[in-house]
């Protein structure tokens, strides 16, 4: 079995310079020098086997990867662009030591995308594995996106599709749905699910334009995480069925196990698809610079804080539910 | 059974105004100022049931308290001050709300010590529990103490008495061996083990005086610890039997148990004293000033990095294992 000593190794050499951390993985702390024109920014997410996927789910280098993108998509929400990372790793005690370098590699991976590294972390003995990250990153002073602070008559606009996740989740866990469904579609989800874009690229596209009033990373679900916006707003988030994109692979799915495919849409956690708001004006900005959000509602005045569907033919429905976390798959 | 929004209300409850926080727990992410005249300390630790712990050692309090005081025992060793920290919970989807109420005002009774509370956390599912701790702290720019740079002929010194942890273990593992132990011993040790305070309050008095040249806290054992100064430093570290000092809990313990005291006394884990590497004359320095650290040895050059403890009769034995974390208890 490998020791703790052949983990620090491993943490190191993945590790690589950047002009920021002055002491990187190997000592008691990690050191990060400070820039008084920024703030920084600072998130903790996990990735447990049994509690976000099944063990058949994931690659090791999707486990690292994915776990890493959890992480840093919270960062995106803020608008911040990421420094570096820290890493808990729960590990089976009979794991092999290469195992735990292809966790290393998918973390990597990602991180080398953005030019970051883990600058320190720890190992600990578990029954199964966990992935634990805090990943820190920083905004010019005063310039990060908060949840609070949408206002009525804002845009609703949400960064790509929705449902995809879940859609992935069902192929997994439903015995015989995947051989239903195109293999061209199937591939898509599941790499979706595996392997998740934390929305950088277009949110420092639209910082550069306009500074959106609220954002948040869609990981409990869209239409849990736009009660989380009109809650801190005391507004009412309205969104249509008819400017909402539906994915192939959602109707597929949804088609098969019989349920709604806004069921689907709405409630997919983990997607990492950013909800942006911001005032008519601001939106058309962007789209006049050619990029590429999608509008899928605005906020309303209202008695009490909710999120409407409104169908296309007139219905409206409350959706605050979405995926819940705190429960076993 | 509780919901995720009920622990998230509960952090947000534990969240106290502090200067540097713009934006605490309840966003995607935590907002803290910058300073250019200071550097960031970062470092993760984890107290895991079953790994680090059995359910009967610590009340819910103590795991809470236990997690953060390993975290910021990190910081101490840099020469920091806190700021503030992350948390990850893993809890059985069985635990009542008051359960990690307990768990959050333990992390929140070390954390007033030092001004500090949870800027942001999560939590996840699991079979048992789990605190990852995520603490951030500051040093002035280049101000950090790390493992390097002990040299030839530097006094080694601690900040306070080993083995005391390793003894609560025995106490809580060997059936009937409270009953033997002295009531006042055993109740001092298991207090240590429930209760260990991180070592913020000498370090600063130590930092006012003079700059330690190297400096690690004592979480995988004295030996080991002071191994990767050793290693670091391609030094001989020397520590001397007659310079030591002997706690009664481990006399006792080690007497009841038939193993040498100082087995228990240099590999005992999680210990959270300091070890301080300094020239003699700054050692003097502190002696002065009444700043009571222990001497116990000193670094010597060596073909070969290792440990050597000197017994009072002149033998000299090598210790280089101590408390291995990646193993099961």
């Amino acid at each position: 079995m490998a020791k703790e000593s052949d983990f620090i190794r491993l943490a190191q050499s993945f590790f690589k310079q950047h002009n920021r951390i002055k002491l990187g993985p190997g000592d008691d702390a990690a050191i990060i020098s400070e820039v008084s024109t920024n703030d920084l920014v600072v998130s903790v997410d996990a990735l447990i086997e049994n509690v976000h996927f099944e063990p058949h789910w994931l690659e090791y280098e999707d486990m690292g990867y994915r776990a890493l993108a959890a992480s840093l998509s919270d960062l995106a929400a803020m608008g911040a662009r990421p420094l570096t990372f820290f890493v808990n790793l729960e590990l089976p005690t009979d794991i092999e030591i290469d195992e735990v370098r292809e966790i290393m590699q998918g973390m990597s991976a990602l991180g080398e995308k953005f030019c970051i590294s883990p600058a320190g972390g720890n190992f600990t003995a578990s029954d199964r594995i966990g992935i634990v990250t805090t990943v820190v990153g920083e905004v010019p002073k005063d310039g990060y996106i908060a949840r609070c602070c949408a206002e009525e008559g804002d845009i609703i606009a949400i960064t790509g599709e929705v449902g995809i996740v879940e859609s992935a989740i069902r192929l997994f866990k439903v015995y015989n749905l995947a051989s239903k469904i195109d293999h061209k579609l199937r591939s898509t989800a599941i790499m979706k699910f595996r392997r998740p874009m934390p929305r950088f690229e277009i949110i420092e596209k639209v910082r550069r334009v306009v500074k959106p009033r609220a954002s948040i990373d869609i990981s409990d679900g869209l239409s849990s995480d736009l009660f989380k916006l009109a809650e801190k707003a005391d507004l009412e988030a309205v969104i249509y069925e008819e400017l909402m994109p539906m994915p192939e692979v959602v109707k597929a799915v949804a088609n098969e196990v019989g349920v709604d495919p806004w069921k689907i849409a709405l409630s997919s956690g983990e997607e990492f698809e950013l909800i942006l708001v911001m005032p008519p004006e601001d939106f058309k900005k962007l789209q006049s610079e050619g990029i590429e959000l999608i509008k899928i509602g605005e906020f309303r005045p209202t008695f009490r804080p909710t999120v409407k569907f409104v169908k296309t033919n007139g219905r409206e429905i409350d959706y605050i539910k979405g995926f819940e976390h705190f429960s076993y798959l």
